[in-house]
């Protein structure tokens, strides 16, 4: 009996039916009776989320915060008693949790919430009694005992923050692929399960279009150093286990980790700005005020003018439309400039934690880009990551050539 | 301005897609404008509690009760948030409140529980800001903040229960009718709406057939003296007010206030049993151990054979062939007797407080069932009505017959 104590998170499309929801249970059960103690978390079924909001869109346009979490944290609240009760049918003893009874206290930033403190009494009660604890992910309450949830993806945060607040030996996040890979399958016909890779390294993947857990749920795993195991939900095979650095000298440590493509982008350029100093934080105030996420800003001074600045960067492609109207009145009240834009092109990153000791990687980046005959349009870099904006057309033959650039799909000799 | 506190129950049928919600939205501000503190207490959209039983059967068909009413009571929860969210699309401040927040609690008999206490502040605290509070009907916390519900139609019970905690001036229940009648308008044309009825009336006319309001809220609603008003959602009409009996010695008094026919009643008799002590006493208590209400019982010496009786009973007709089963396996145990049984039965009820001081009532009755050729099969009485069982496909005449015998379709005089 291994006799650990495990959270088990499940996504929507995990439980989206009662059948899938059958197989669930007895992925659960069978690590049941292996001797775990199994804490699960689990989202809304399926689009149950979307649904929701499609309704209340239908009401109200413009609904109050509190009432949209009321509404929305219903779907765990069904999900979790659904998939208990599943567990019940096979025999087993399972108990479902929501918000007041989890012990998940947050602030009152609806729909945004951040965790406080967790009381993990009610829980761990509940796992001395040898029963199943089933968790409905993605809420809280505030100090008013109002629901609130954690934003999208939220059920992430919850399984990590129960596996803080249980001490729990491993925190398994179940998905529809094996774990992380070297590039996306998809496009990389040899890219390789990676068996281990750092919190830090999965920070910028998340962030680089690897959507496979919440960007927030992955810094509280590395700030309580919670050892999460990305695994599938259809089979048993040992996932990528995301872990902290510095307790792993004897891991594979390769310059490069992982390449990443994300298409979800648009690169908008302003030209012709007036030189003066204060035009850039006037340009993403306005940007900020609107709620719109900019990733990548380069700002070079205009070959073709003194006393004027051109300032690219990319936005999400949902927020186009909207930051090329906010740019335009924003250049009517400085004065000057003019704005062209592009949506087509891609992010192509490379990322790992070798890169800090080793000189030259982005330089044999962009070299294999090039020898591709692919155009960089812009790059931003940090410590452990290098990322070119390309044209979007050319981006899966980019991921490929910087995969095979970096021997990324054989497993790599350790690098101190 | 009138400023009463007024708690206002809306039904599933009444907010089951947005454009009804909409309309309830507007009521409530109506009144809110009038200058009432408004208290919403609202049920599940349309068929959502239905929708999820029928989705747990599949996951579950015996699921531990506990998990049911955490599902089921999603329904009100959603509701509550999108009603709020349609008040505050019309401009009104407004705020929902769930099991968490509404203060009542209850003991742990889930799926019916039954409520212990009720901690009005918060939503007092609601009101005094200006707010319309617009709570989920149906559920409670128990005492380990898990979620229970009330039972079927357990939102006119949280109505109740919220307007003696809150100390309303009425708690008004919105239904599709205009109020509560002599009798079924589409069976009597001249049927009138009734202006005040008594809670003793009102509960009789509730088990009778008349499915306005669950009995249990109007036996809170009698105990704490709730005034209730049973109204139209689809027009300002005044409707029919249920009060206190002692409280009202002008109103009118009429010997009967309402006739109610029943039509979902199965008959059964169970013929030559065994005359020894003990007997009624198994067959009913086997009976309830299988949970079939039993309603009419009517026991008689057999007269074709001495040491042998006759009961004669009655049940709803969906319980009819449980009951059969039931009844012929206990007949084997008793050693004697046989069942015949009829599944074409009607109640025909009179209710009135007149009654107590009338004489003759029960045989003004009988005689005009005679008059049509209608035969009675059964009879019981209370204090306040009288109760006939007769061939189903004559009932709607009988109620024509008896409606037309008493004249209730005109204002009665005063009887004291």
């Amino acid at each position: 009996m291994s006799q650990q104590l495990v959270v088990m998170k499940f996504g929507g499309s995990s439980v989206a039916n009662p059948e899938r929801m059958g197989n669930v249970a007895r992925r659960i059960i069978e690590k049941k009776r292996a001797g775990d103690k199994c804490v699960v978390v689990v989202s809304a079924m399926g689009d149950t989320t979307d649904d929701l909001i499609e309704l209340s869109q239908k009401i109200n346009p413009d609904p109050r915060a509190r009432e949209m979490d009321l509404l929305m944290s219903a779907g765990e609240q069904i999900s979790s008693a659904l998939l208990a009760m599943a567990i019940q049918a096979e025999g087993e003893k399972a108990s479902a949790f929501f918000a007041p009874q989890l012990g998940i206290r947050t602030d009152s930033t609806h729909t945004k919430a951040r965790i406080l403190d967790i009381d993990g009494t009610r829980l761990k009660k509940e796992l001395e009694n040898g029963s199943i604890a089933v968790c409905a992910g993605f809420q809280g309450l505030n100090a008013e005992n109002d629901i609130t949830t954690l934003g999208r993806g939220g059920s992430d945060t919850t399984a990590v923050a129960l596996a803080v607040a249980l001490n729990a030996d491993v925190c398994e996040v179940y998905t529809d692929v094996d774990g992380i890979y070297t590039a996306d399958p998809r496009v990389v016909p040899d890219a390789r399960k990676i068996d281990r890779v750092y919190f830090d390294e999965m920070l910028e993947l998340a962030s680089l279009g690897a959507k496979v857990m919440m960007n927030r749920s992955i810094e509280v795993a590395k700030k309580y150093n919670v050892t999460l195991h990305v695994r599938s939900s259809l089979n048993g095979n040992v996932g990528s286990l995301i872990i902290k650095e510095d307790e792993d000298t004897m891991m594979e440590r390769p310059i490069v980790r992982a390449v990443a493509a994300d298409k979800d982008q648009a690169r908008i350029t302003a030209i012709d700005l007036p030189d003066v100093p204060g035009v850039a934080g006037r340009l993403f105030g306005s940007l900020a005020e609107a709620n719109i996420n900019v990733d990548m800003i380069v700002q070079s001074s205009s070959e073709m003018e003194i006393g004027k600045n051109d300032i690219s960067f990319t936005v999400s492609s949902t927020d186009l439309k909207r930051t090329v109207e906010r740019m335009k009145s924003i250049i009517r009240e400085l004065g000057g400039g003019n704005v062209v834009f592009g949506d087509d092109v891609a992010k192509v990153s490379i990322v790992g934690v070798g890169m800090r000791s080793h000189a030259g990687v982005a330089a044999k980046m962009f070299q294999s880009l090039a020898d591709a005959k692919i155009n960089i349009e812009m790059i931003s870099t940090s410590e452990i990551k290098v990322s070119c904006i390309i044209n979007r057309a050319q981006a899966d033959e980019a991921v490929r050539r910087i995969h095979a650039s970096f021997e990324l799909g054989q497993p790599a000799a350790a690098v101190a």
